[in-house]
């Protein structure tokens, strides 16, 4: 049975995935730079990004395997794009440039429709209007197979945990304190025992959990 | 100067630091004691409960720590015990038996008057009515020249972080989600950029993490 999964999915040590007043100039928010340093300084996304060098070790192995197996990502709308309402024939076309990572179809949960936007090197975003249902039935289908990651936000991540879709988390703890912005472990209460952490461990950067569902 | 400290302060990966439903049967809460599995294990822990063996390697290094330079404790009433409003002659002498592994003055912060409770090994409870700051007060002077330990629980450790009283914090995260409880980093938007982690590390338990003002 394909899977959904969430990896490299960056917290701070305060619980918050991205800072607050996400815009154009801090797509992650105010410090959510910071909250990603782990990520950034990895070979696989200097590679991403056109540029050489970076790390290897633990935190490098998490990155270069976040993708294994995965044939559609899905994701909230704040994750593509900081517009808010309407596109009101906005051309814009996510945060990634021309030819975005992901090169495999990607579902973006909206509430506005839009046609989709073919971009380079394989990457297609689909927007689906009909809620995270219909969106996840969507991404499994675009997966043809594979497992579906699911990008973020903070909000979907917590919706796919309390209806038990999400199967699996990678769950990375940067050692920065935002103060404010999205809470992951939020009105959790009976989602708390669904979950348990299979697997934890420090690079010099960060703490990697997997967390399975029970 | 002597400075206030908070050790071997452990919370969930959720970022609870006690379950919800405290009680007589439950200390620390629904789901409390696997908070502190890491704690119990080490060898000074189980010393403290006068049990034998125990855990040596980076968890006992920290448990057997805590107490360096520490000349008094502060903790809030829901710590020293689980009742609520006055204290109705109840001879309630705190979690601990009669003889608490503090063998040191400890302040307690309530509403409600009480006459100091000498315990033996050295423990002796004063309760302090006049606030946060009057009981830190009372704990440096009973510290004479020492440290100060904040015992906790959240709601205290949280006012010491926004007040800046709190000069450092040993952090633990055990990986386990409680799903509710009392969050230790919360309505924290001013306090984050006072406090950065200076040294995080794993053990196969839990993770350590130390927080200094900046």
């Amino acid at each position: 049975m394909p899977k959904l999964v969430a990896r490299a999915y960056t917290m701070s040590l305060d619980g918050f995935a991205a800072g607050a007043g996400q815009d154009l100039q801090n797509p992650m928010g105010k410090g959510g730079r910071g909250l990603h340093q782990w990520a950034f300084a990895t070979k696989t996304f200097r590679k991403m990004f056109g540029q050489e060098g970076g790390s290897d070790g633990m935190d490098e192995g998490y990155a270069s395997h976040a993708d294994d197996n995965i044939g559609a990502t899905i994701m909230g709308r704040n994750m593509f794009g900081p517009i808010r309402g309407p596109w009101n024939n906005s051309d814009w076309k996510g945060w990634w440039g021309d030819e975005p990572p992901y090169h495999h179809p990607v579902v973006v949960l909206t509430h506005h429709a839009h046609e989709p936007i073919e971009m380079k090197g394989g990457t297609t975003f689909y927007f689906v209007t009909e809620g995270l249902e219909a969106g996840l039935k969507k991404a499994f289908e675009l997966a043809k197979g594979k497992d579906v990651r699911l990008g973020g936000g903070a909000s979907v991540l917590r919706q796919c945990m309390k209806s038990g879709a999400l199967d699996e988390l990678h769950l990375v703890i940067s050692p920065v304190l935002l103060g404010t912005g999205e809470r992951v472990f939020d009105d959790f209460a009976d989602t708390a025992e669904r979950y348990e952490v299979s697997k934890f461990e420090a690079s010099d950067k960060a703490v990697h959990y997997i967390l399975k569902k029970r």
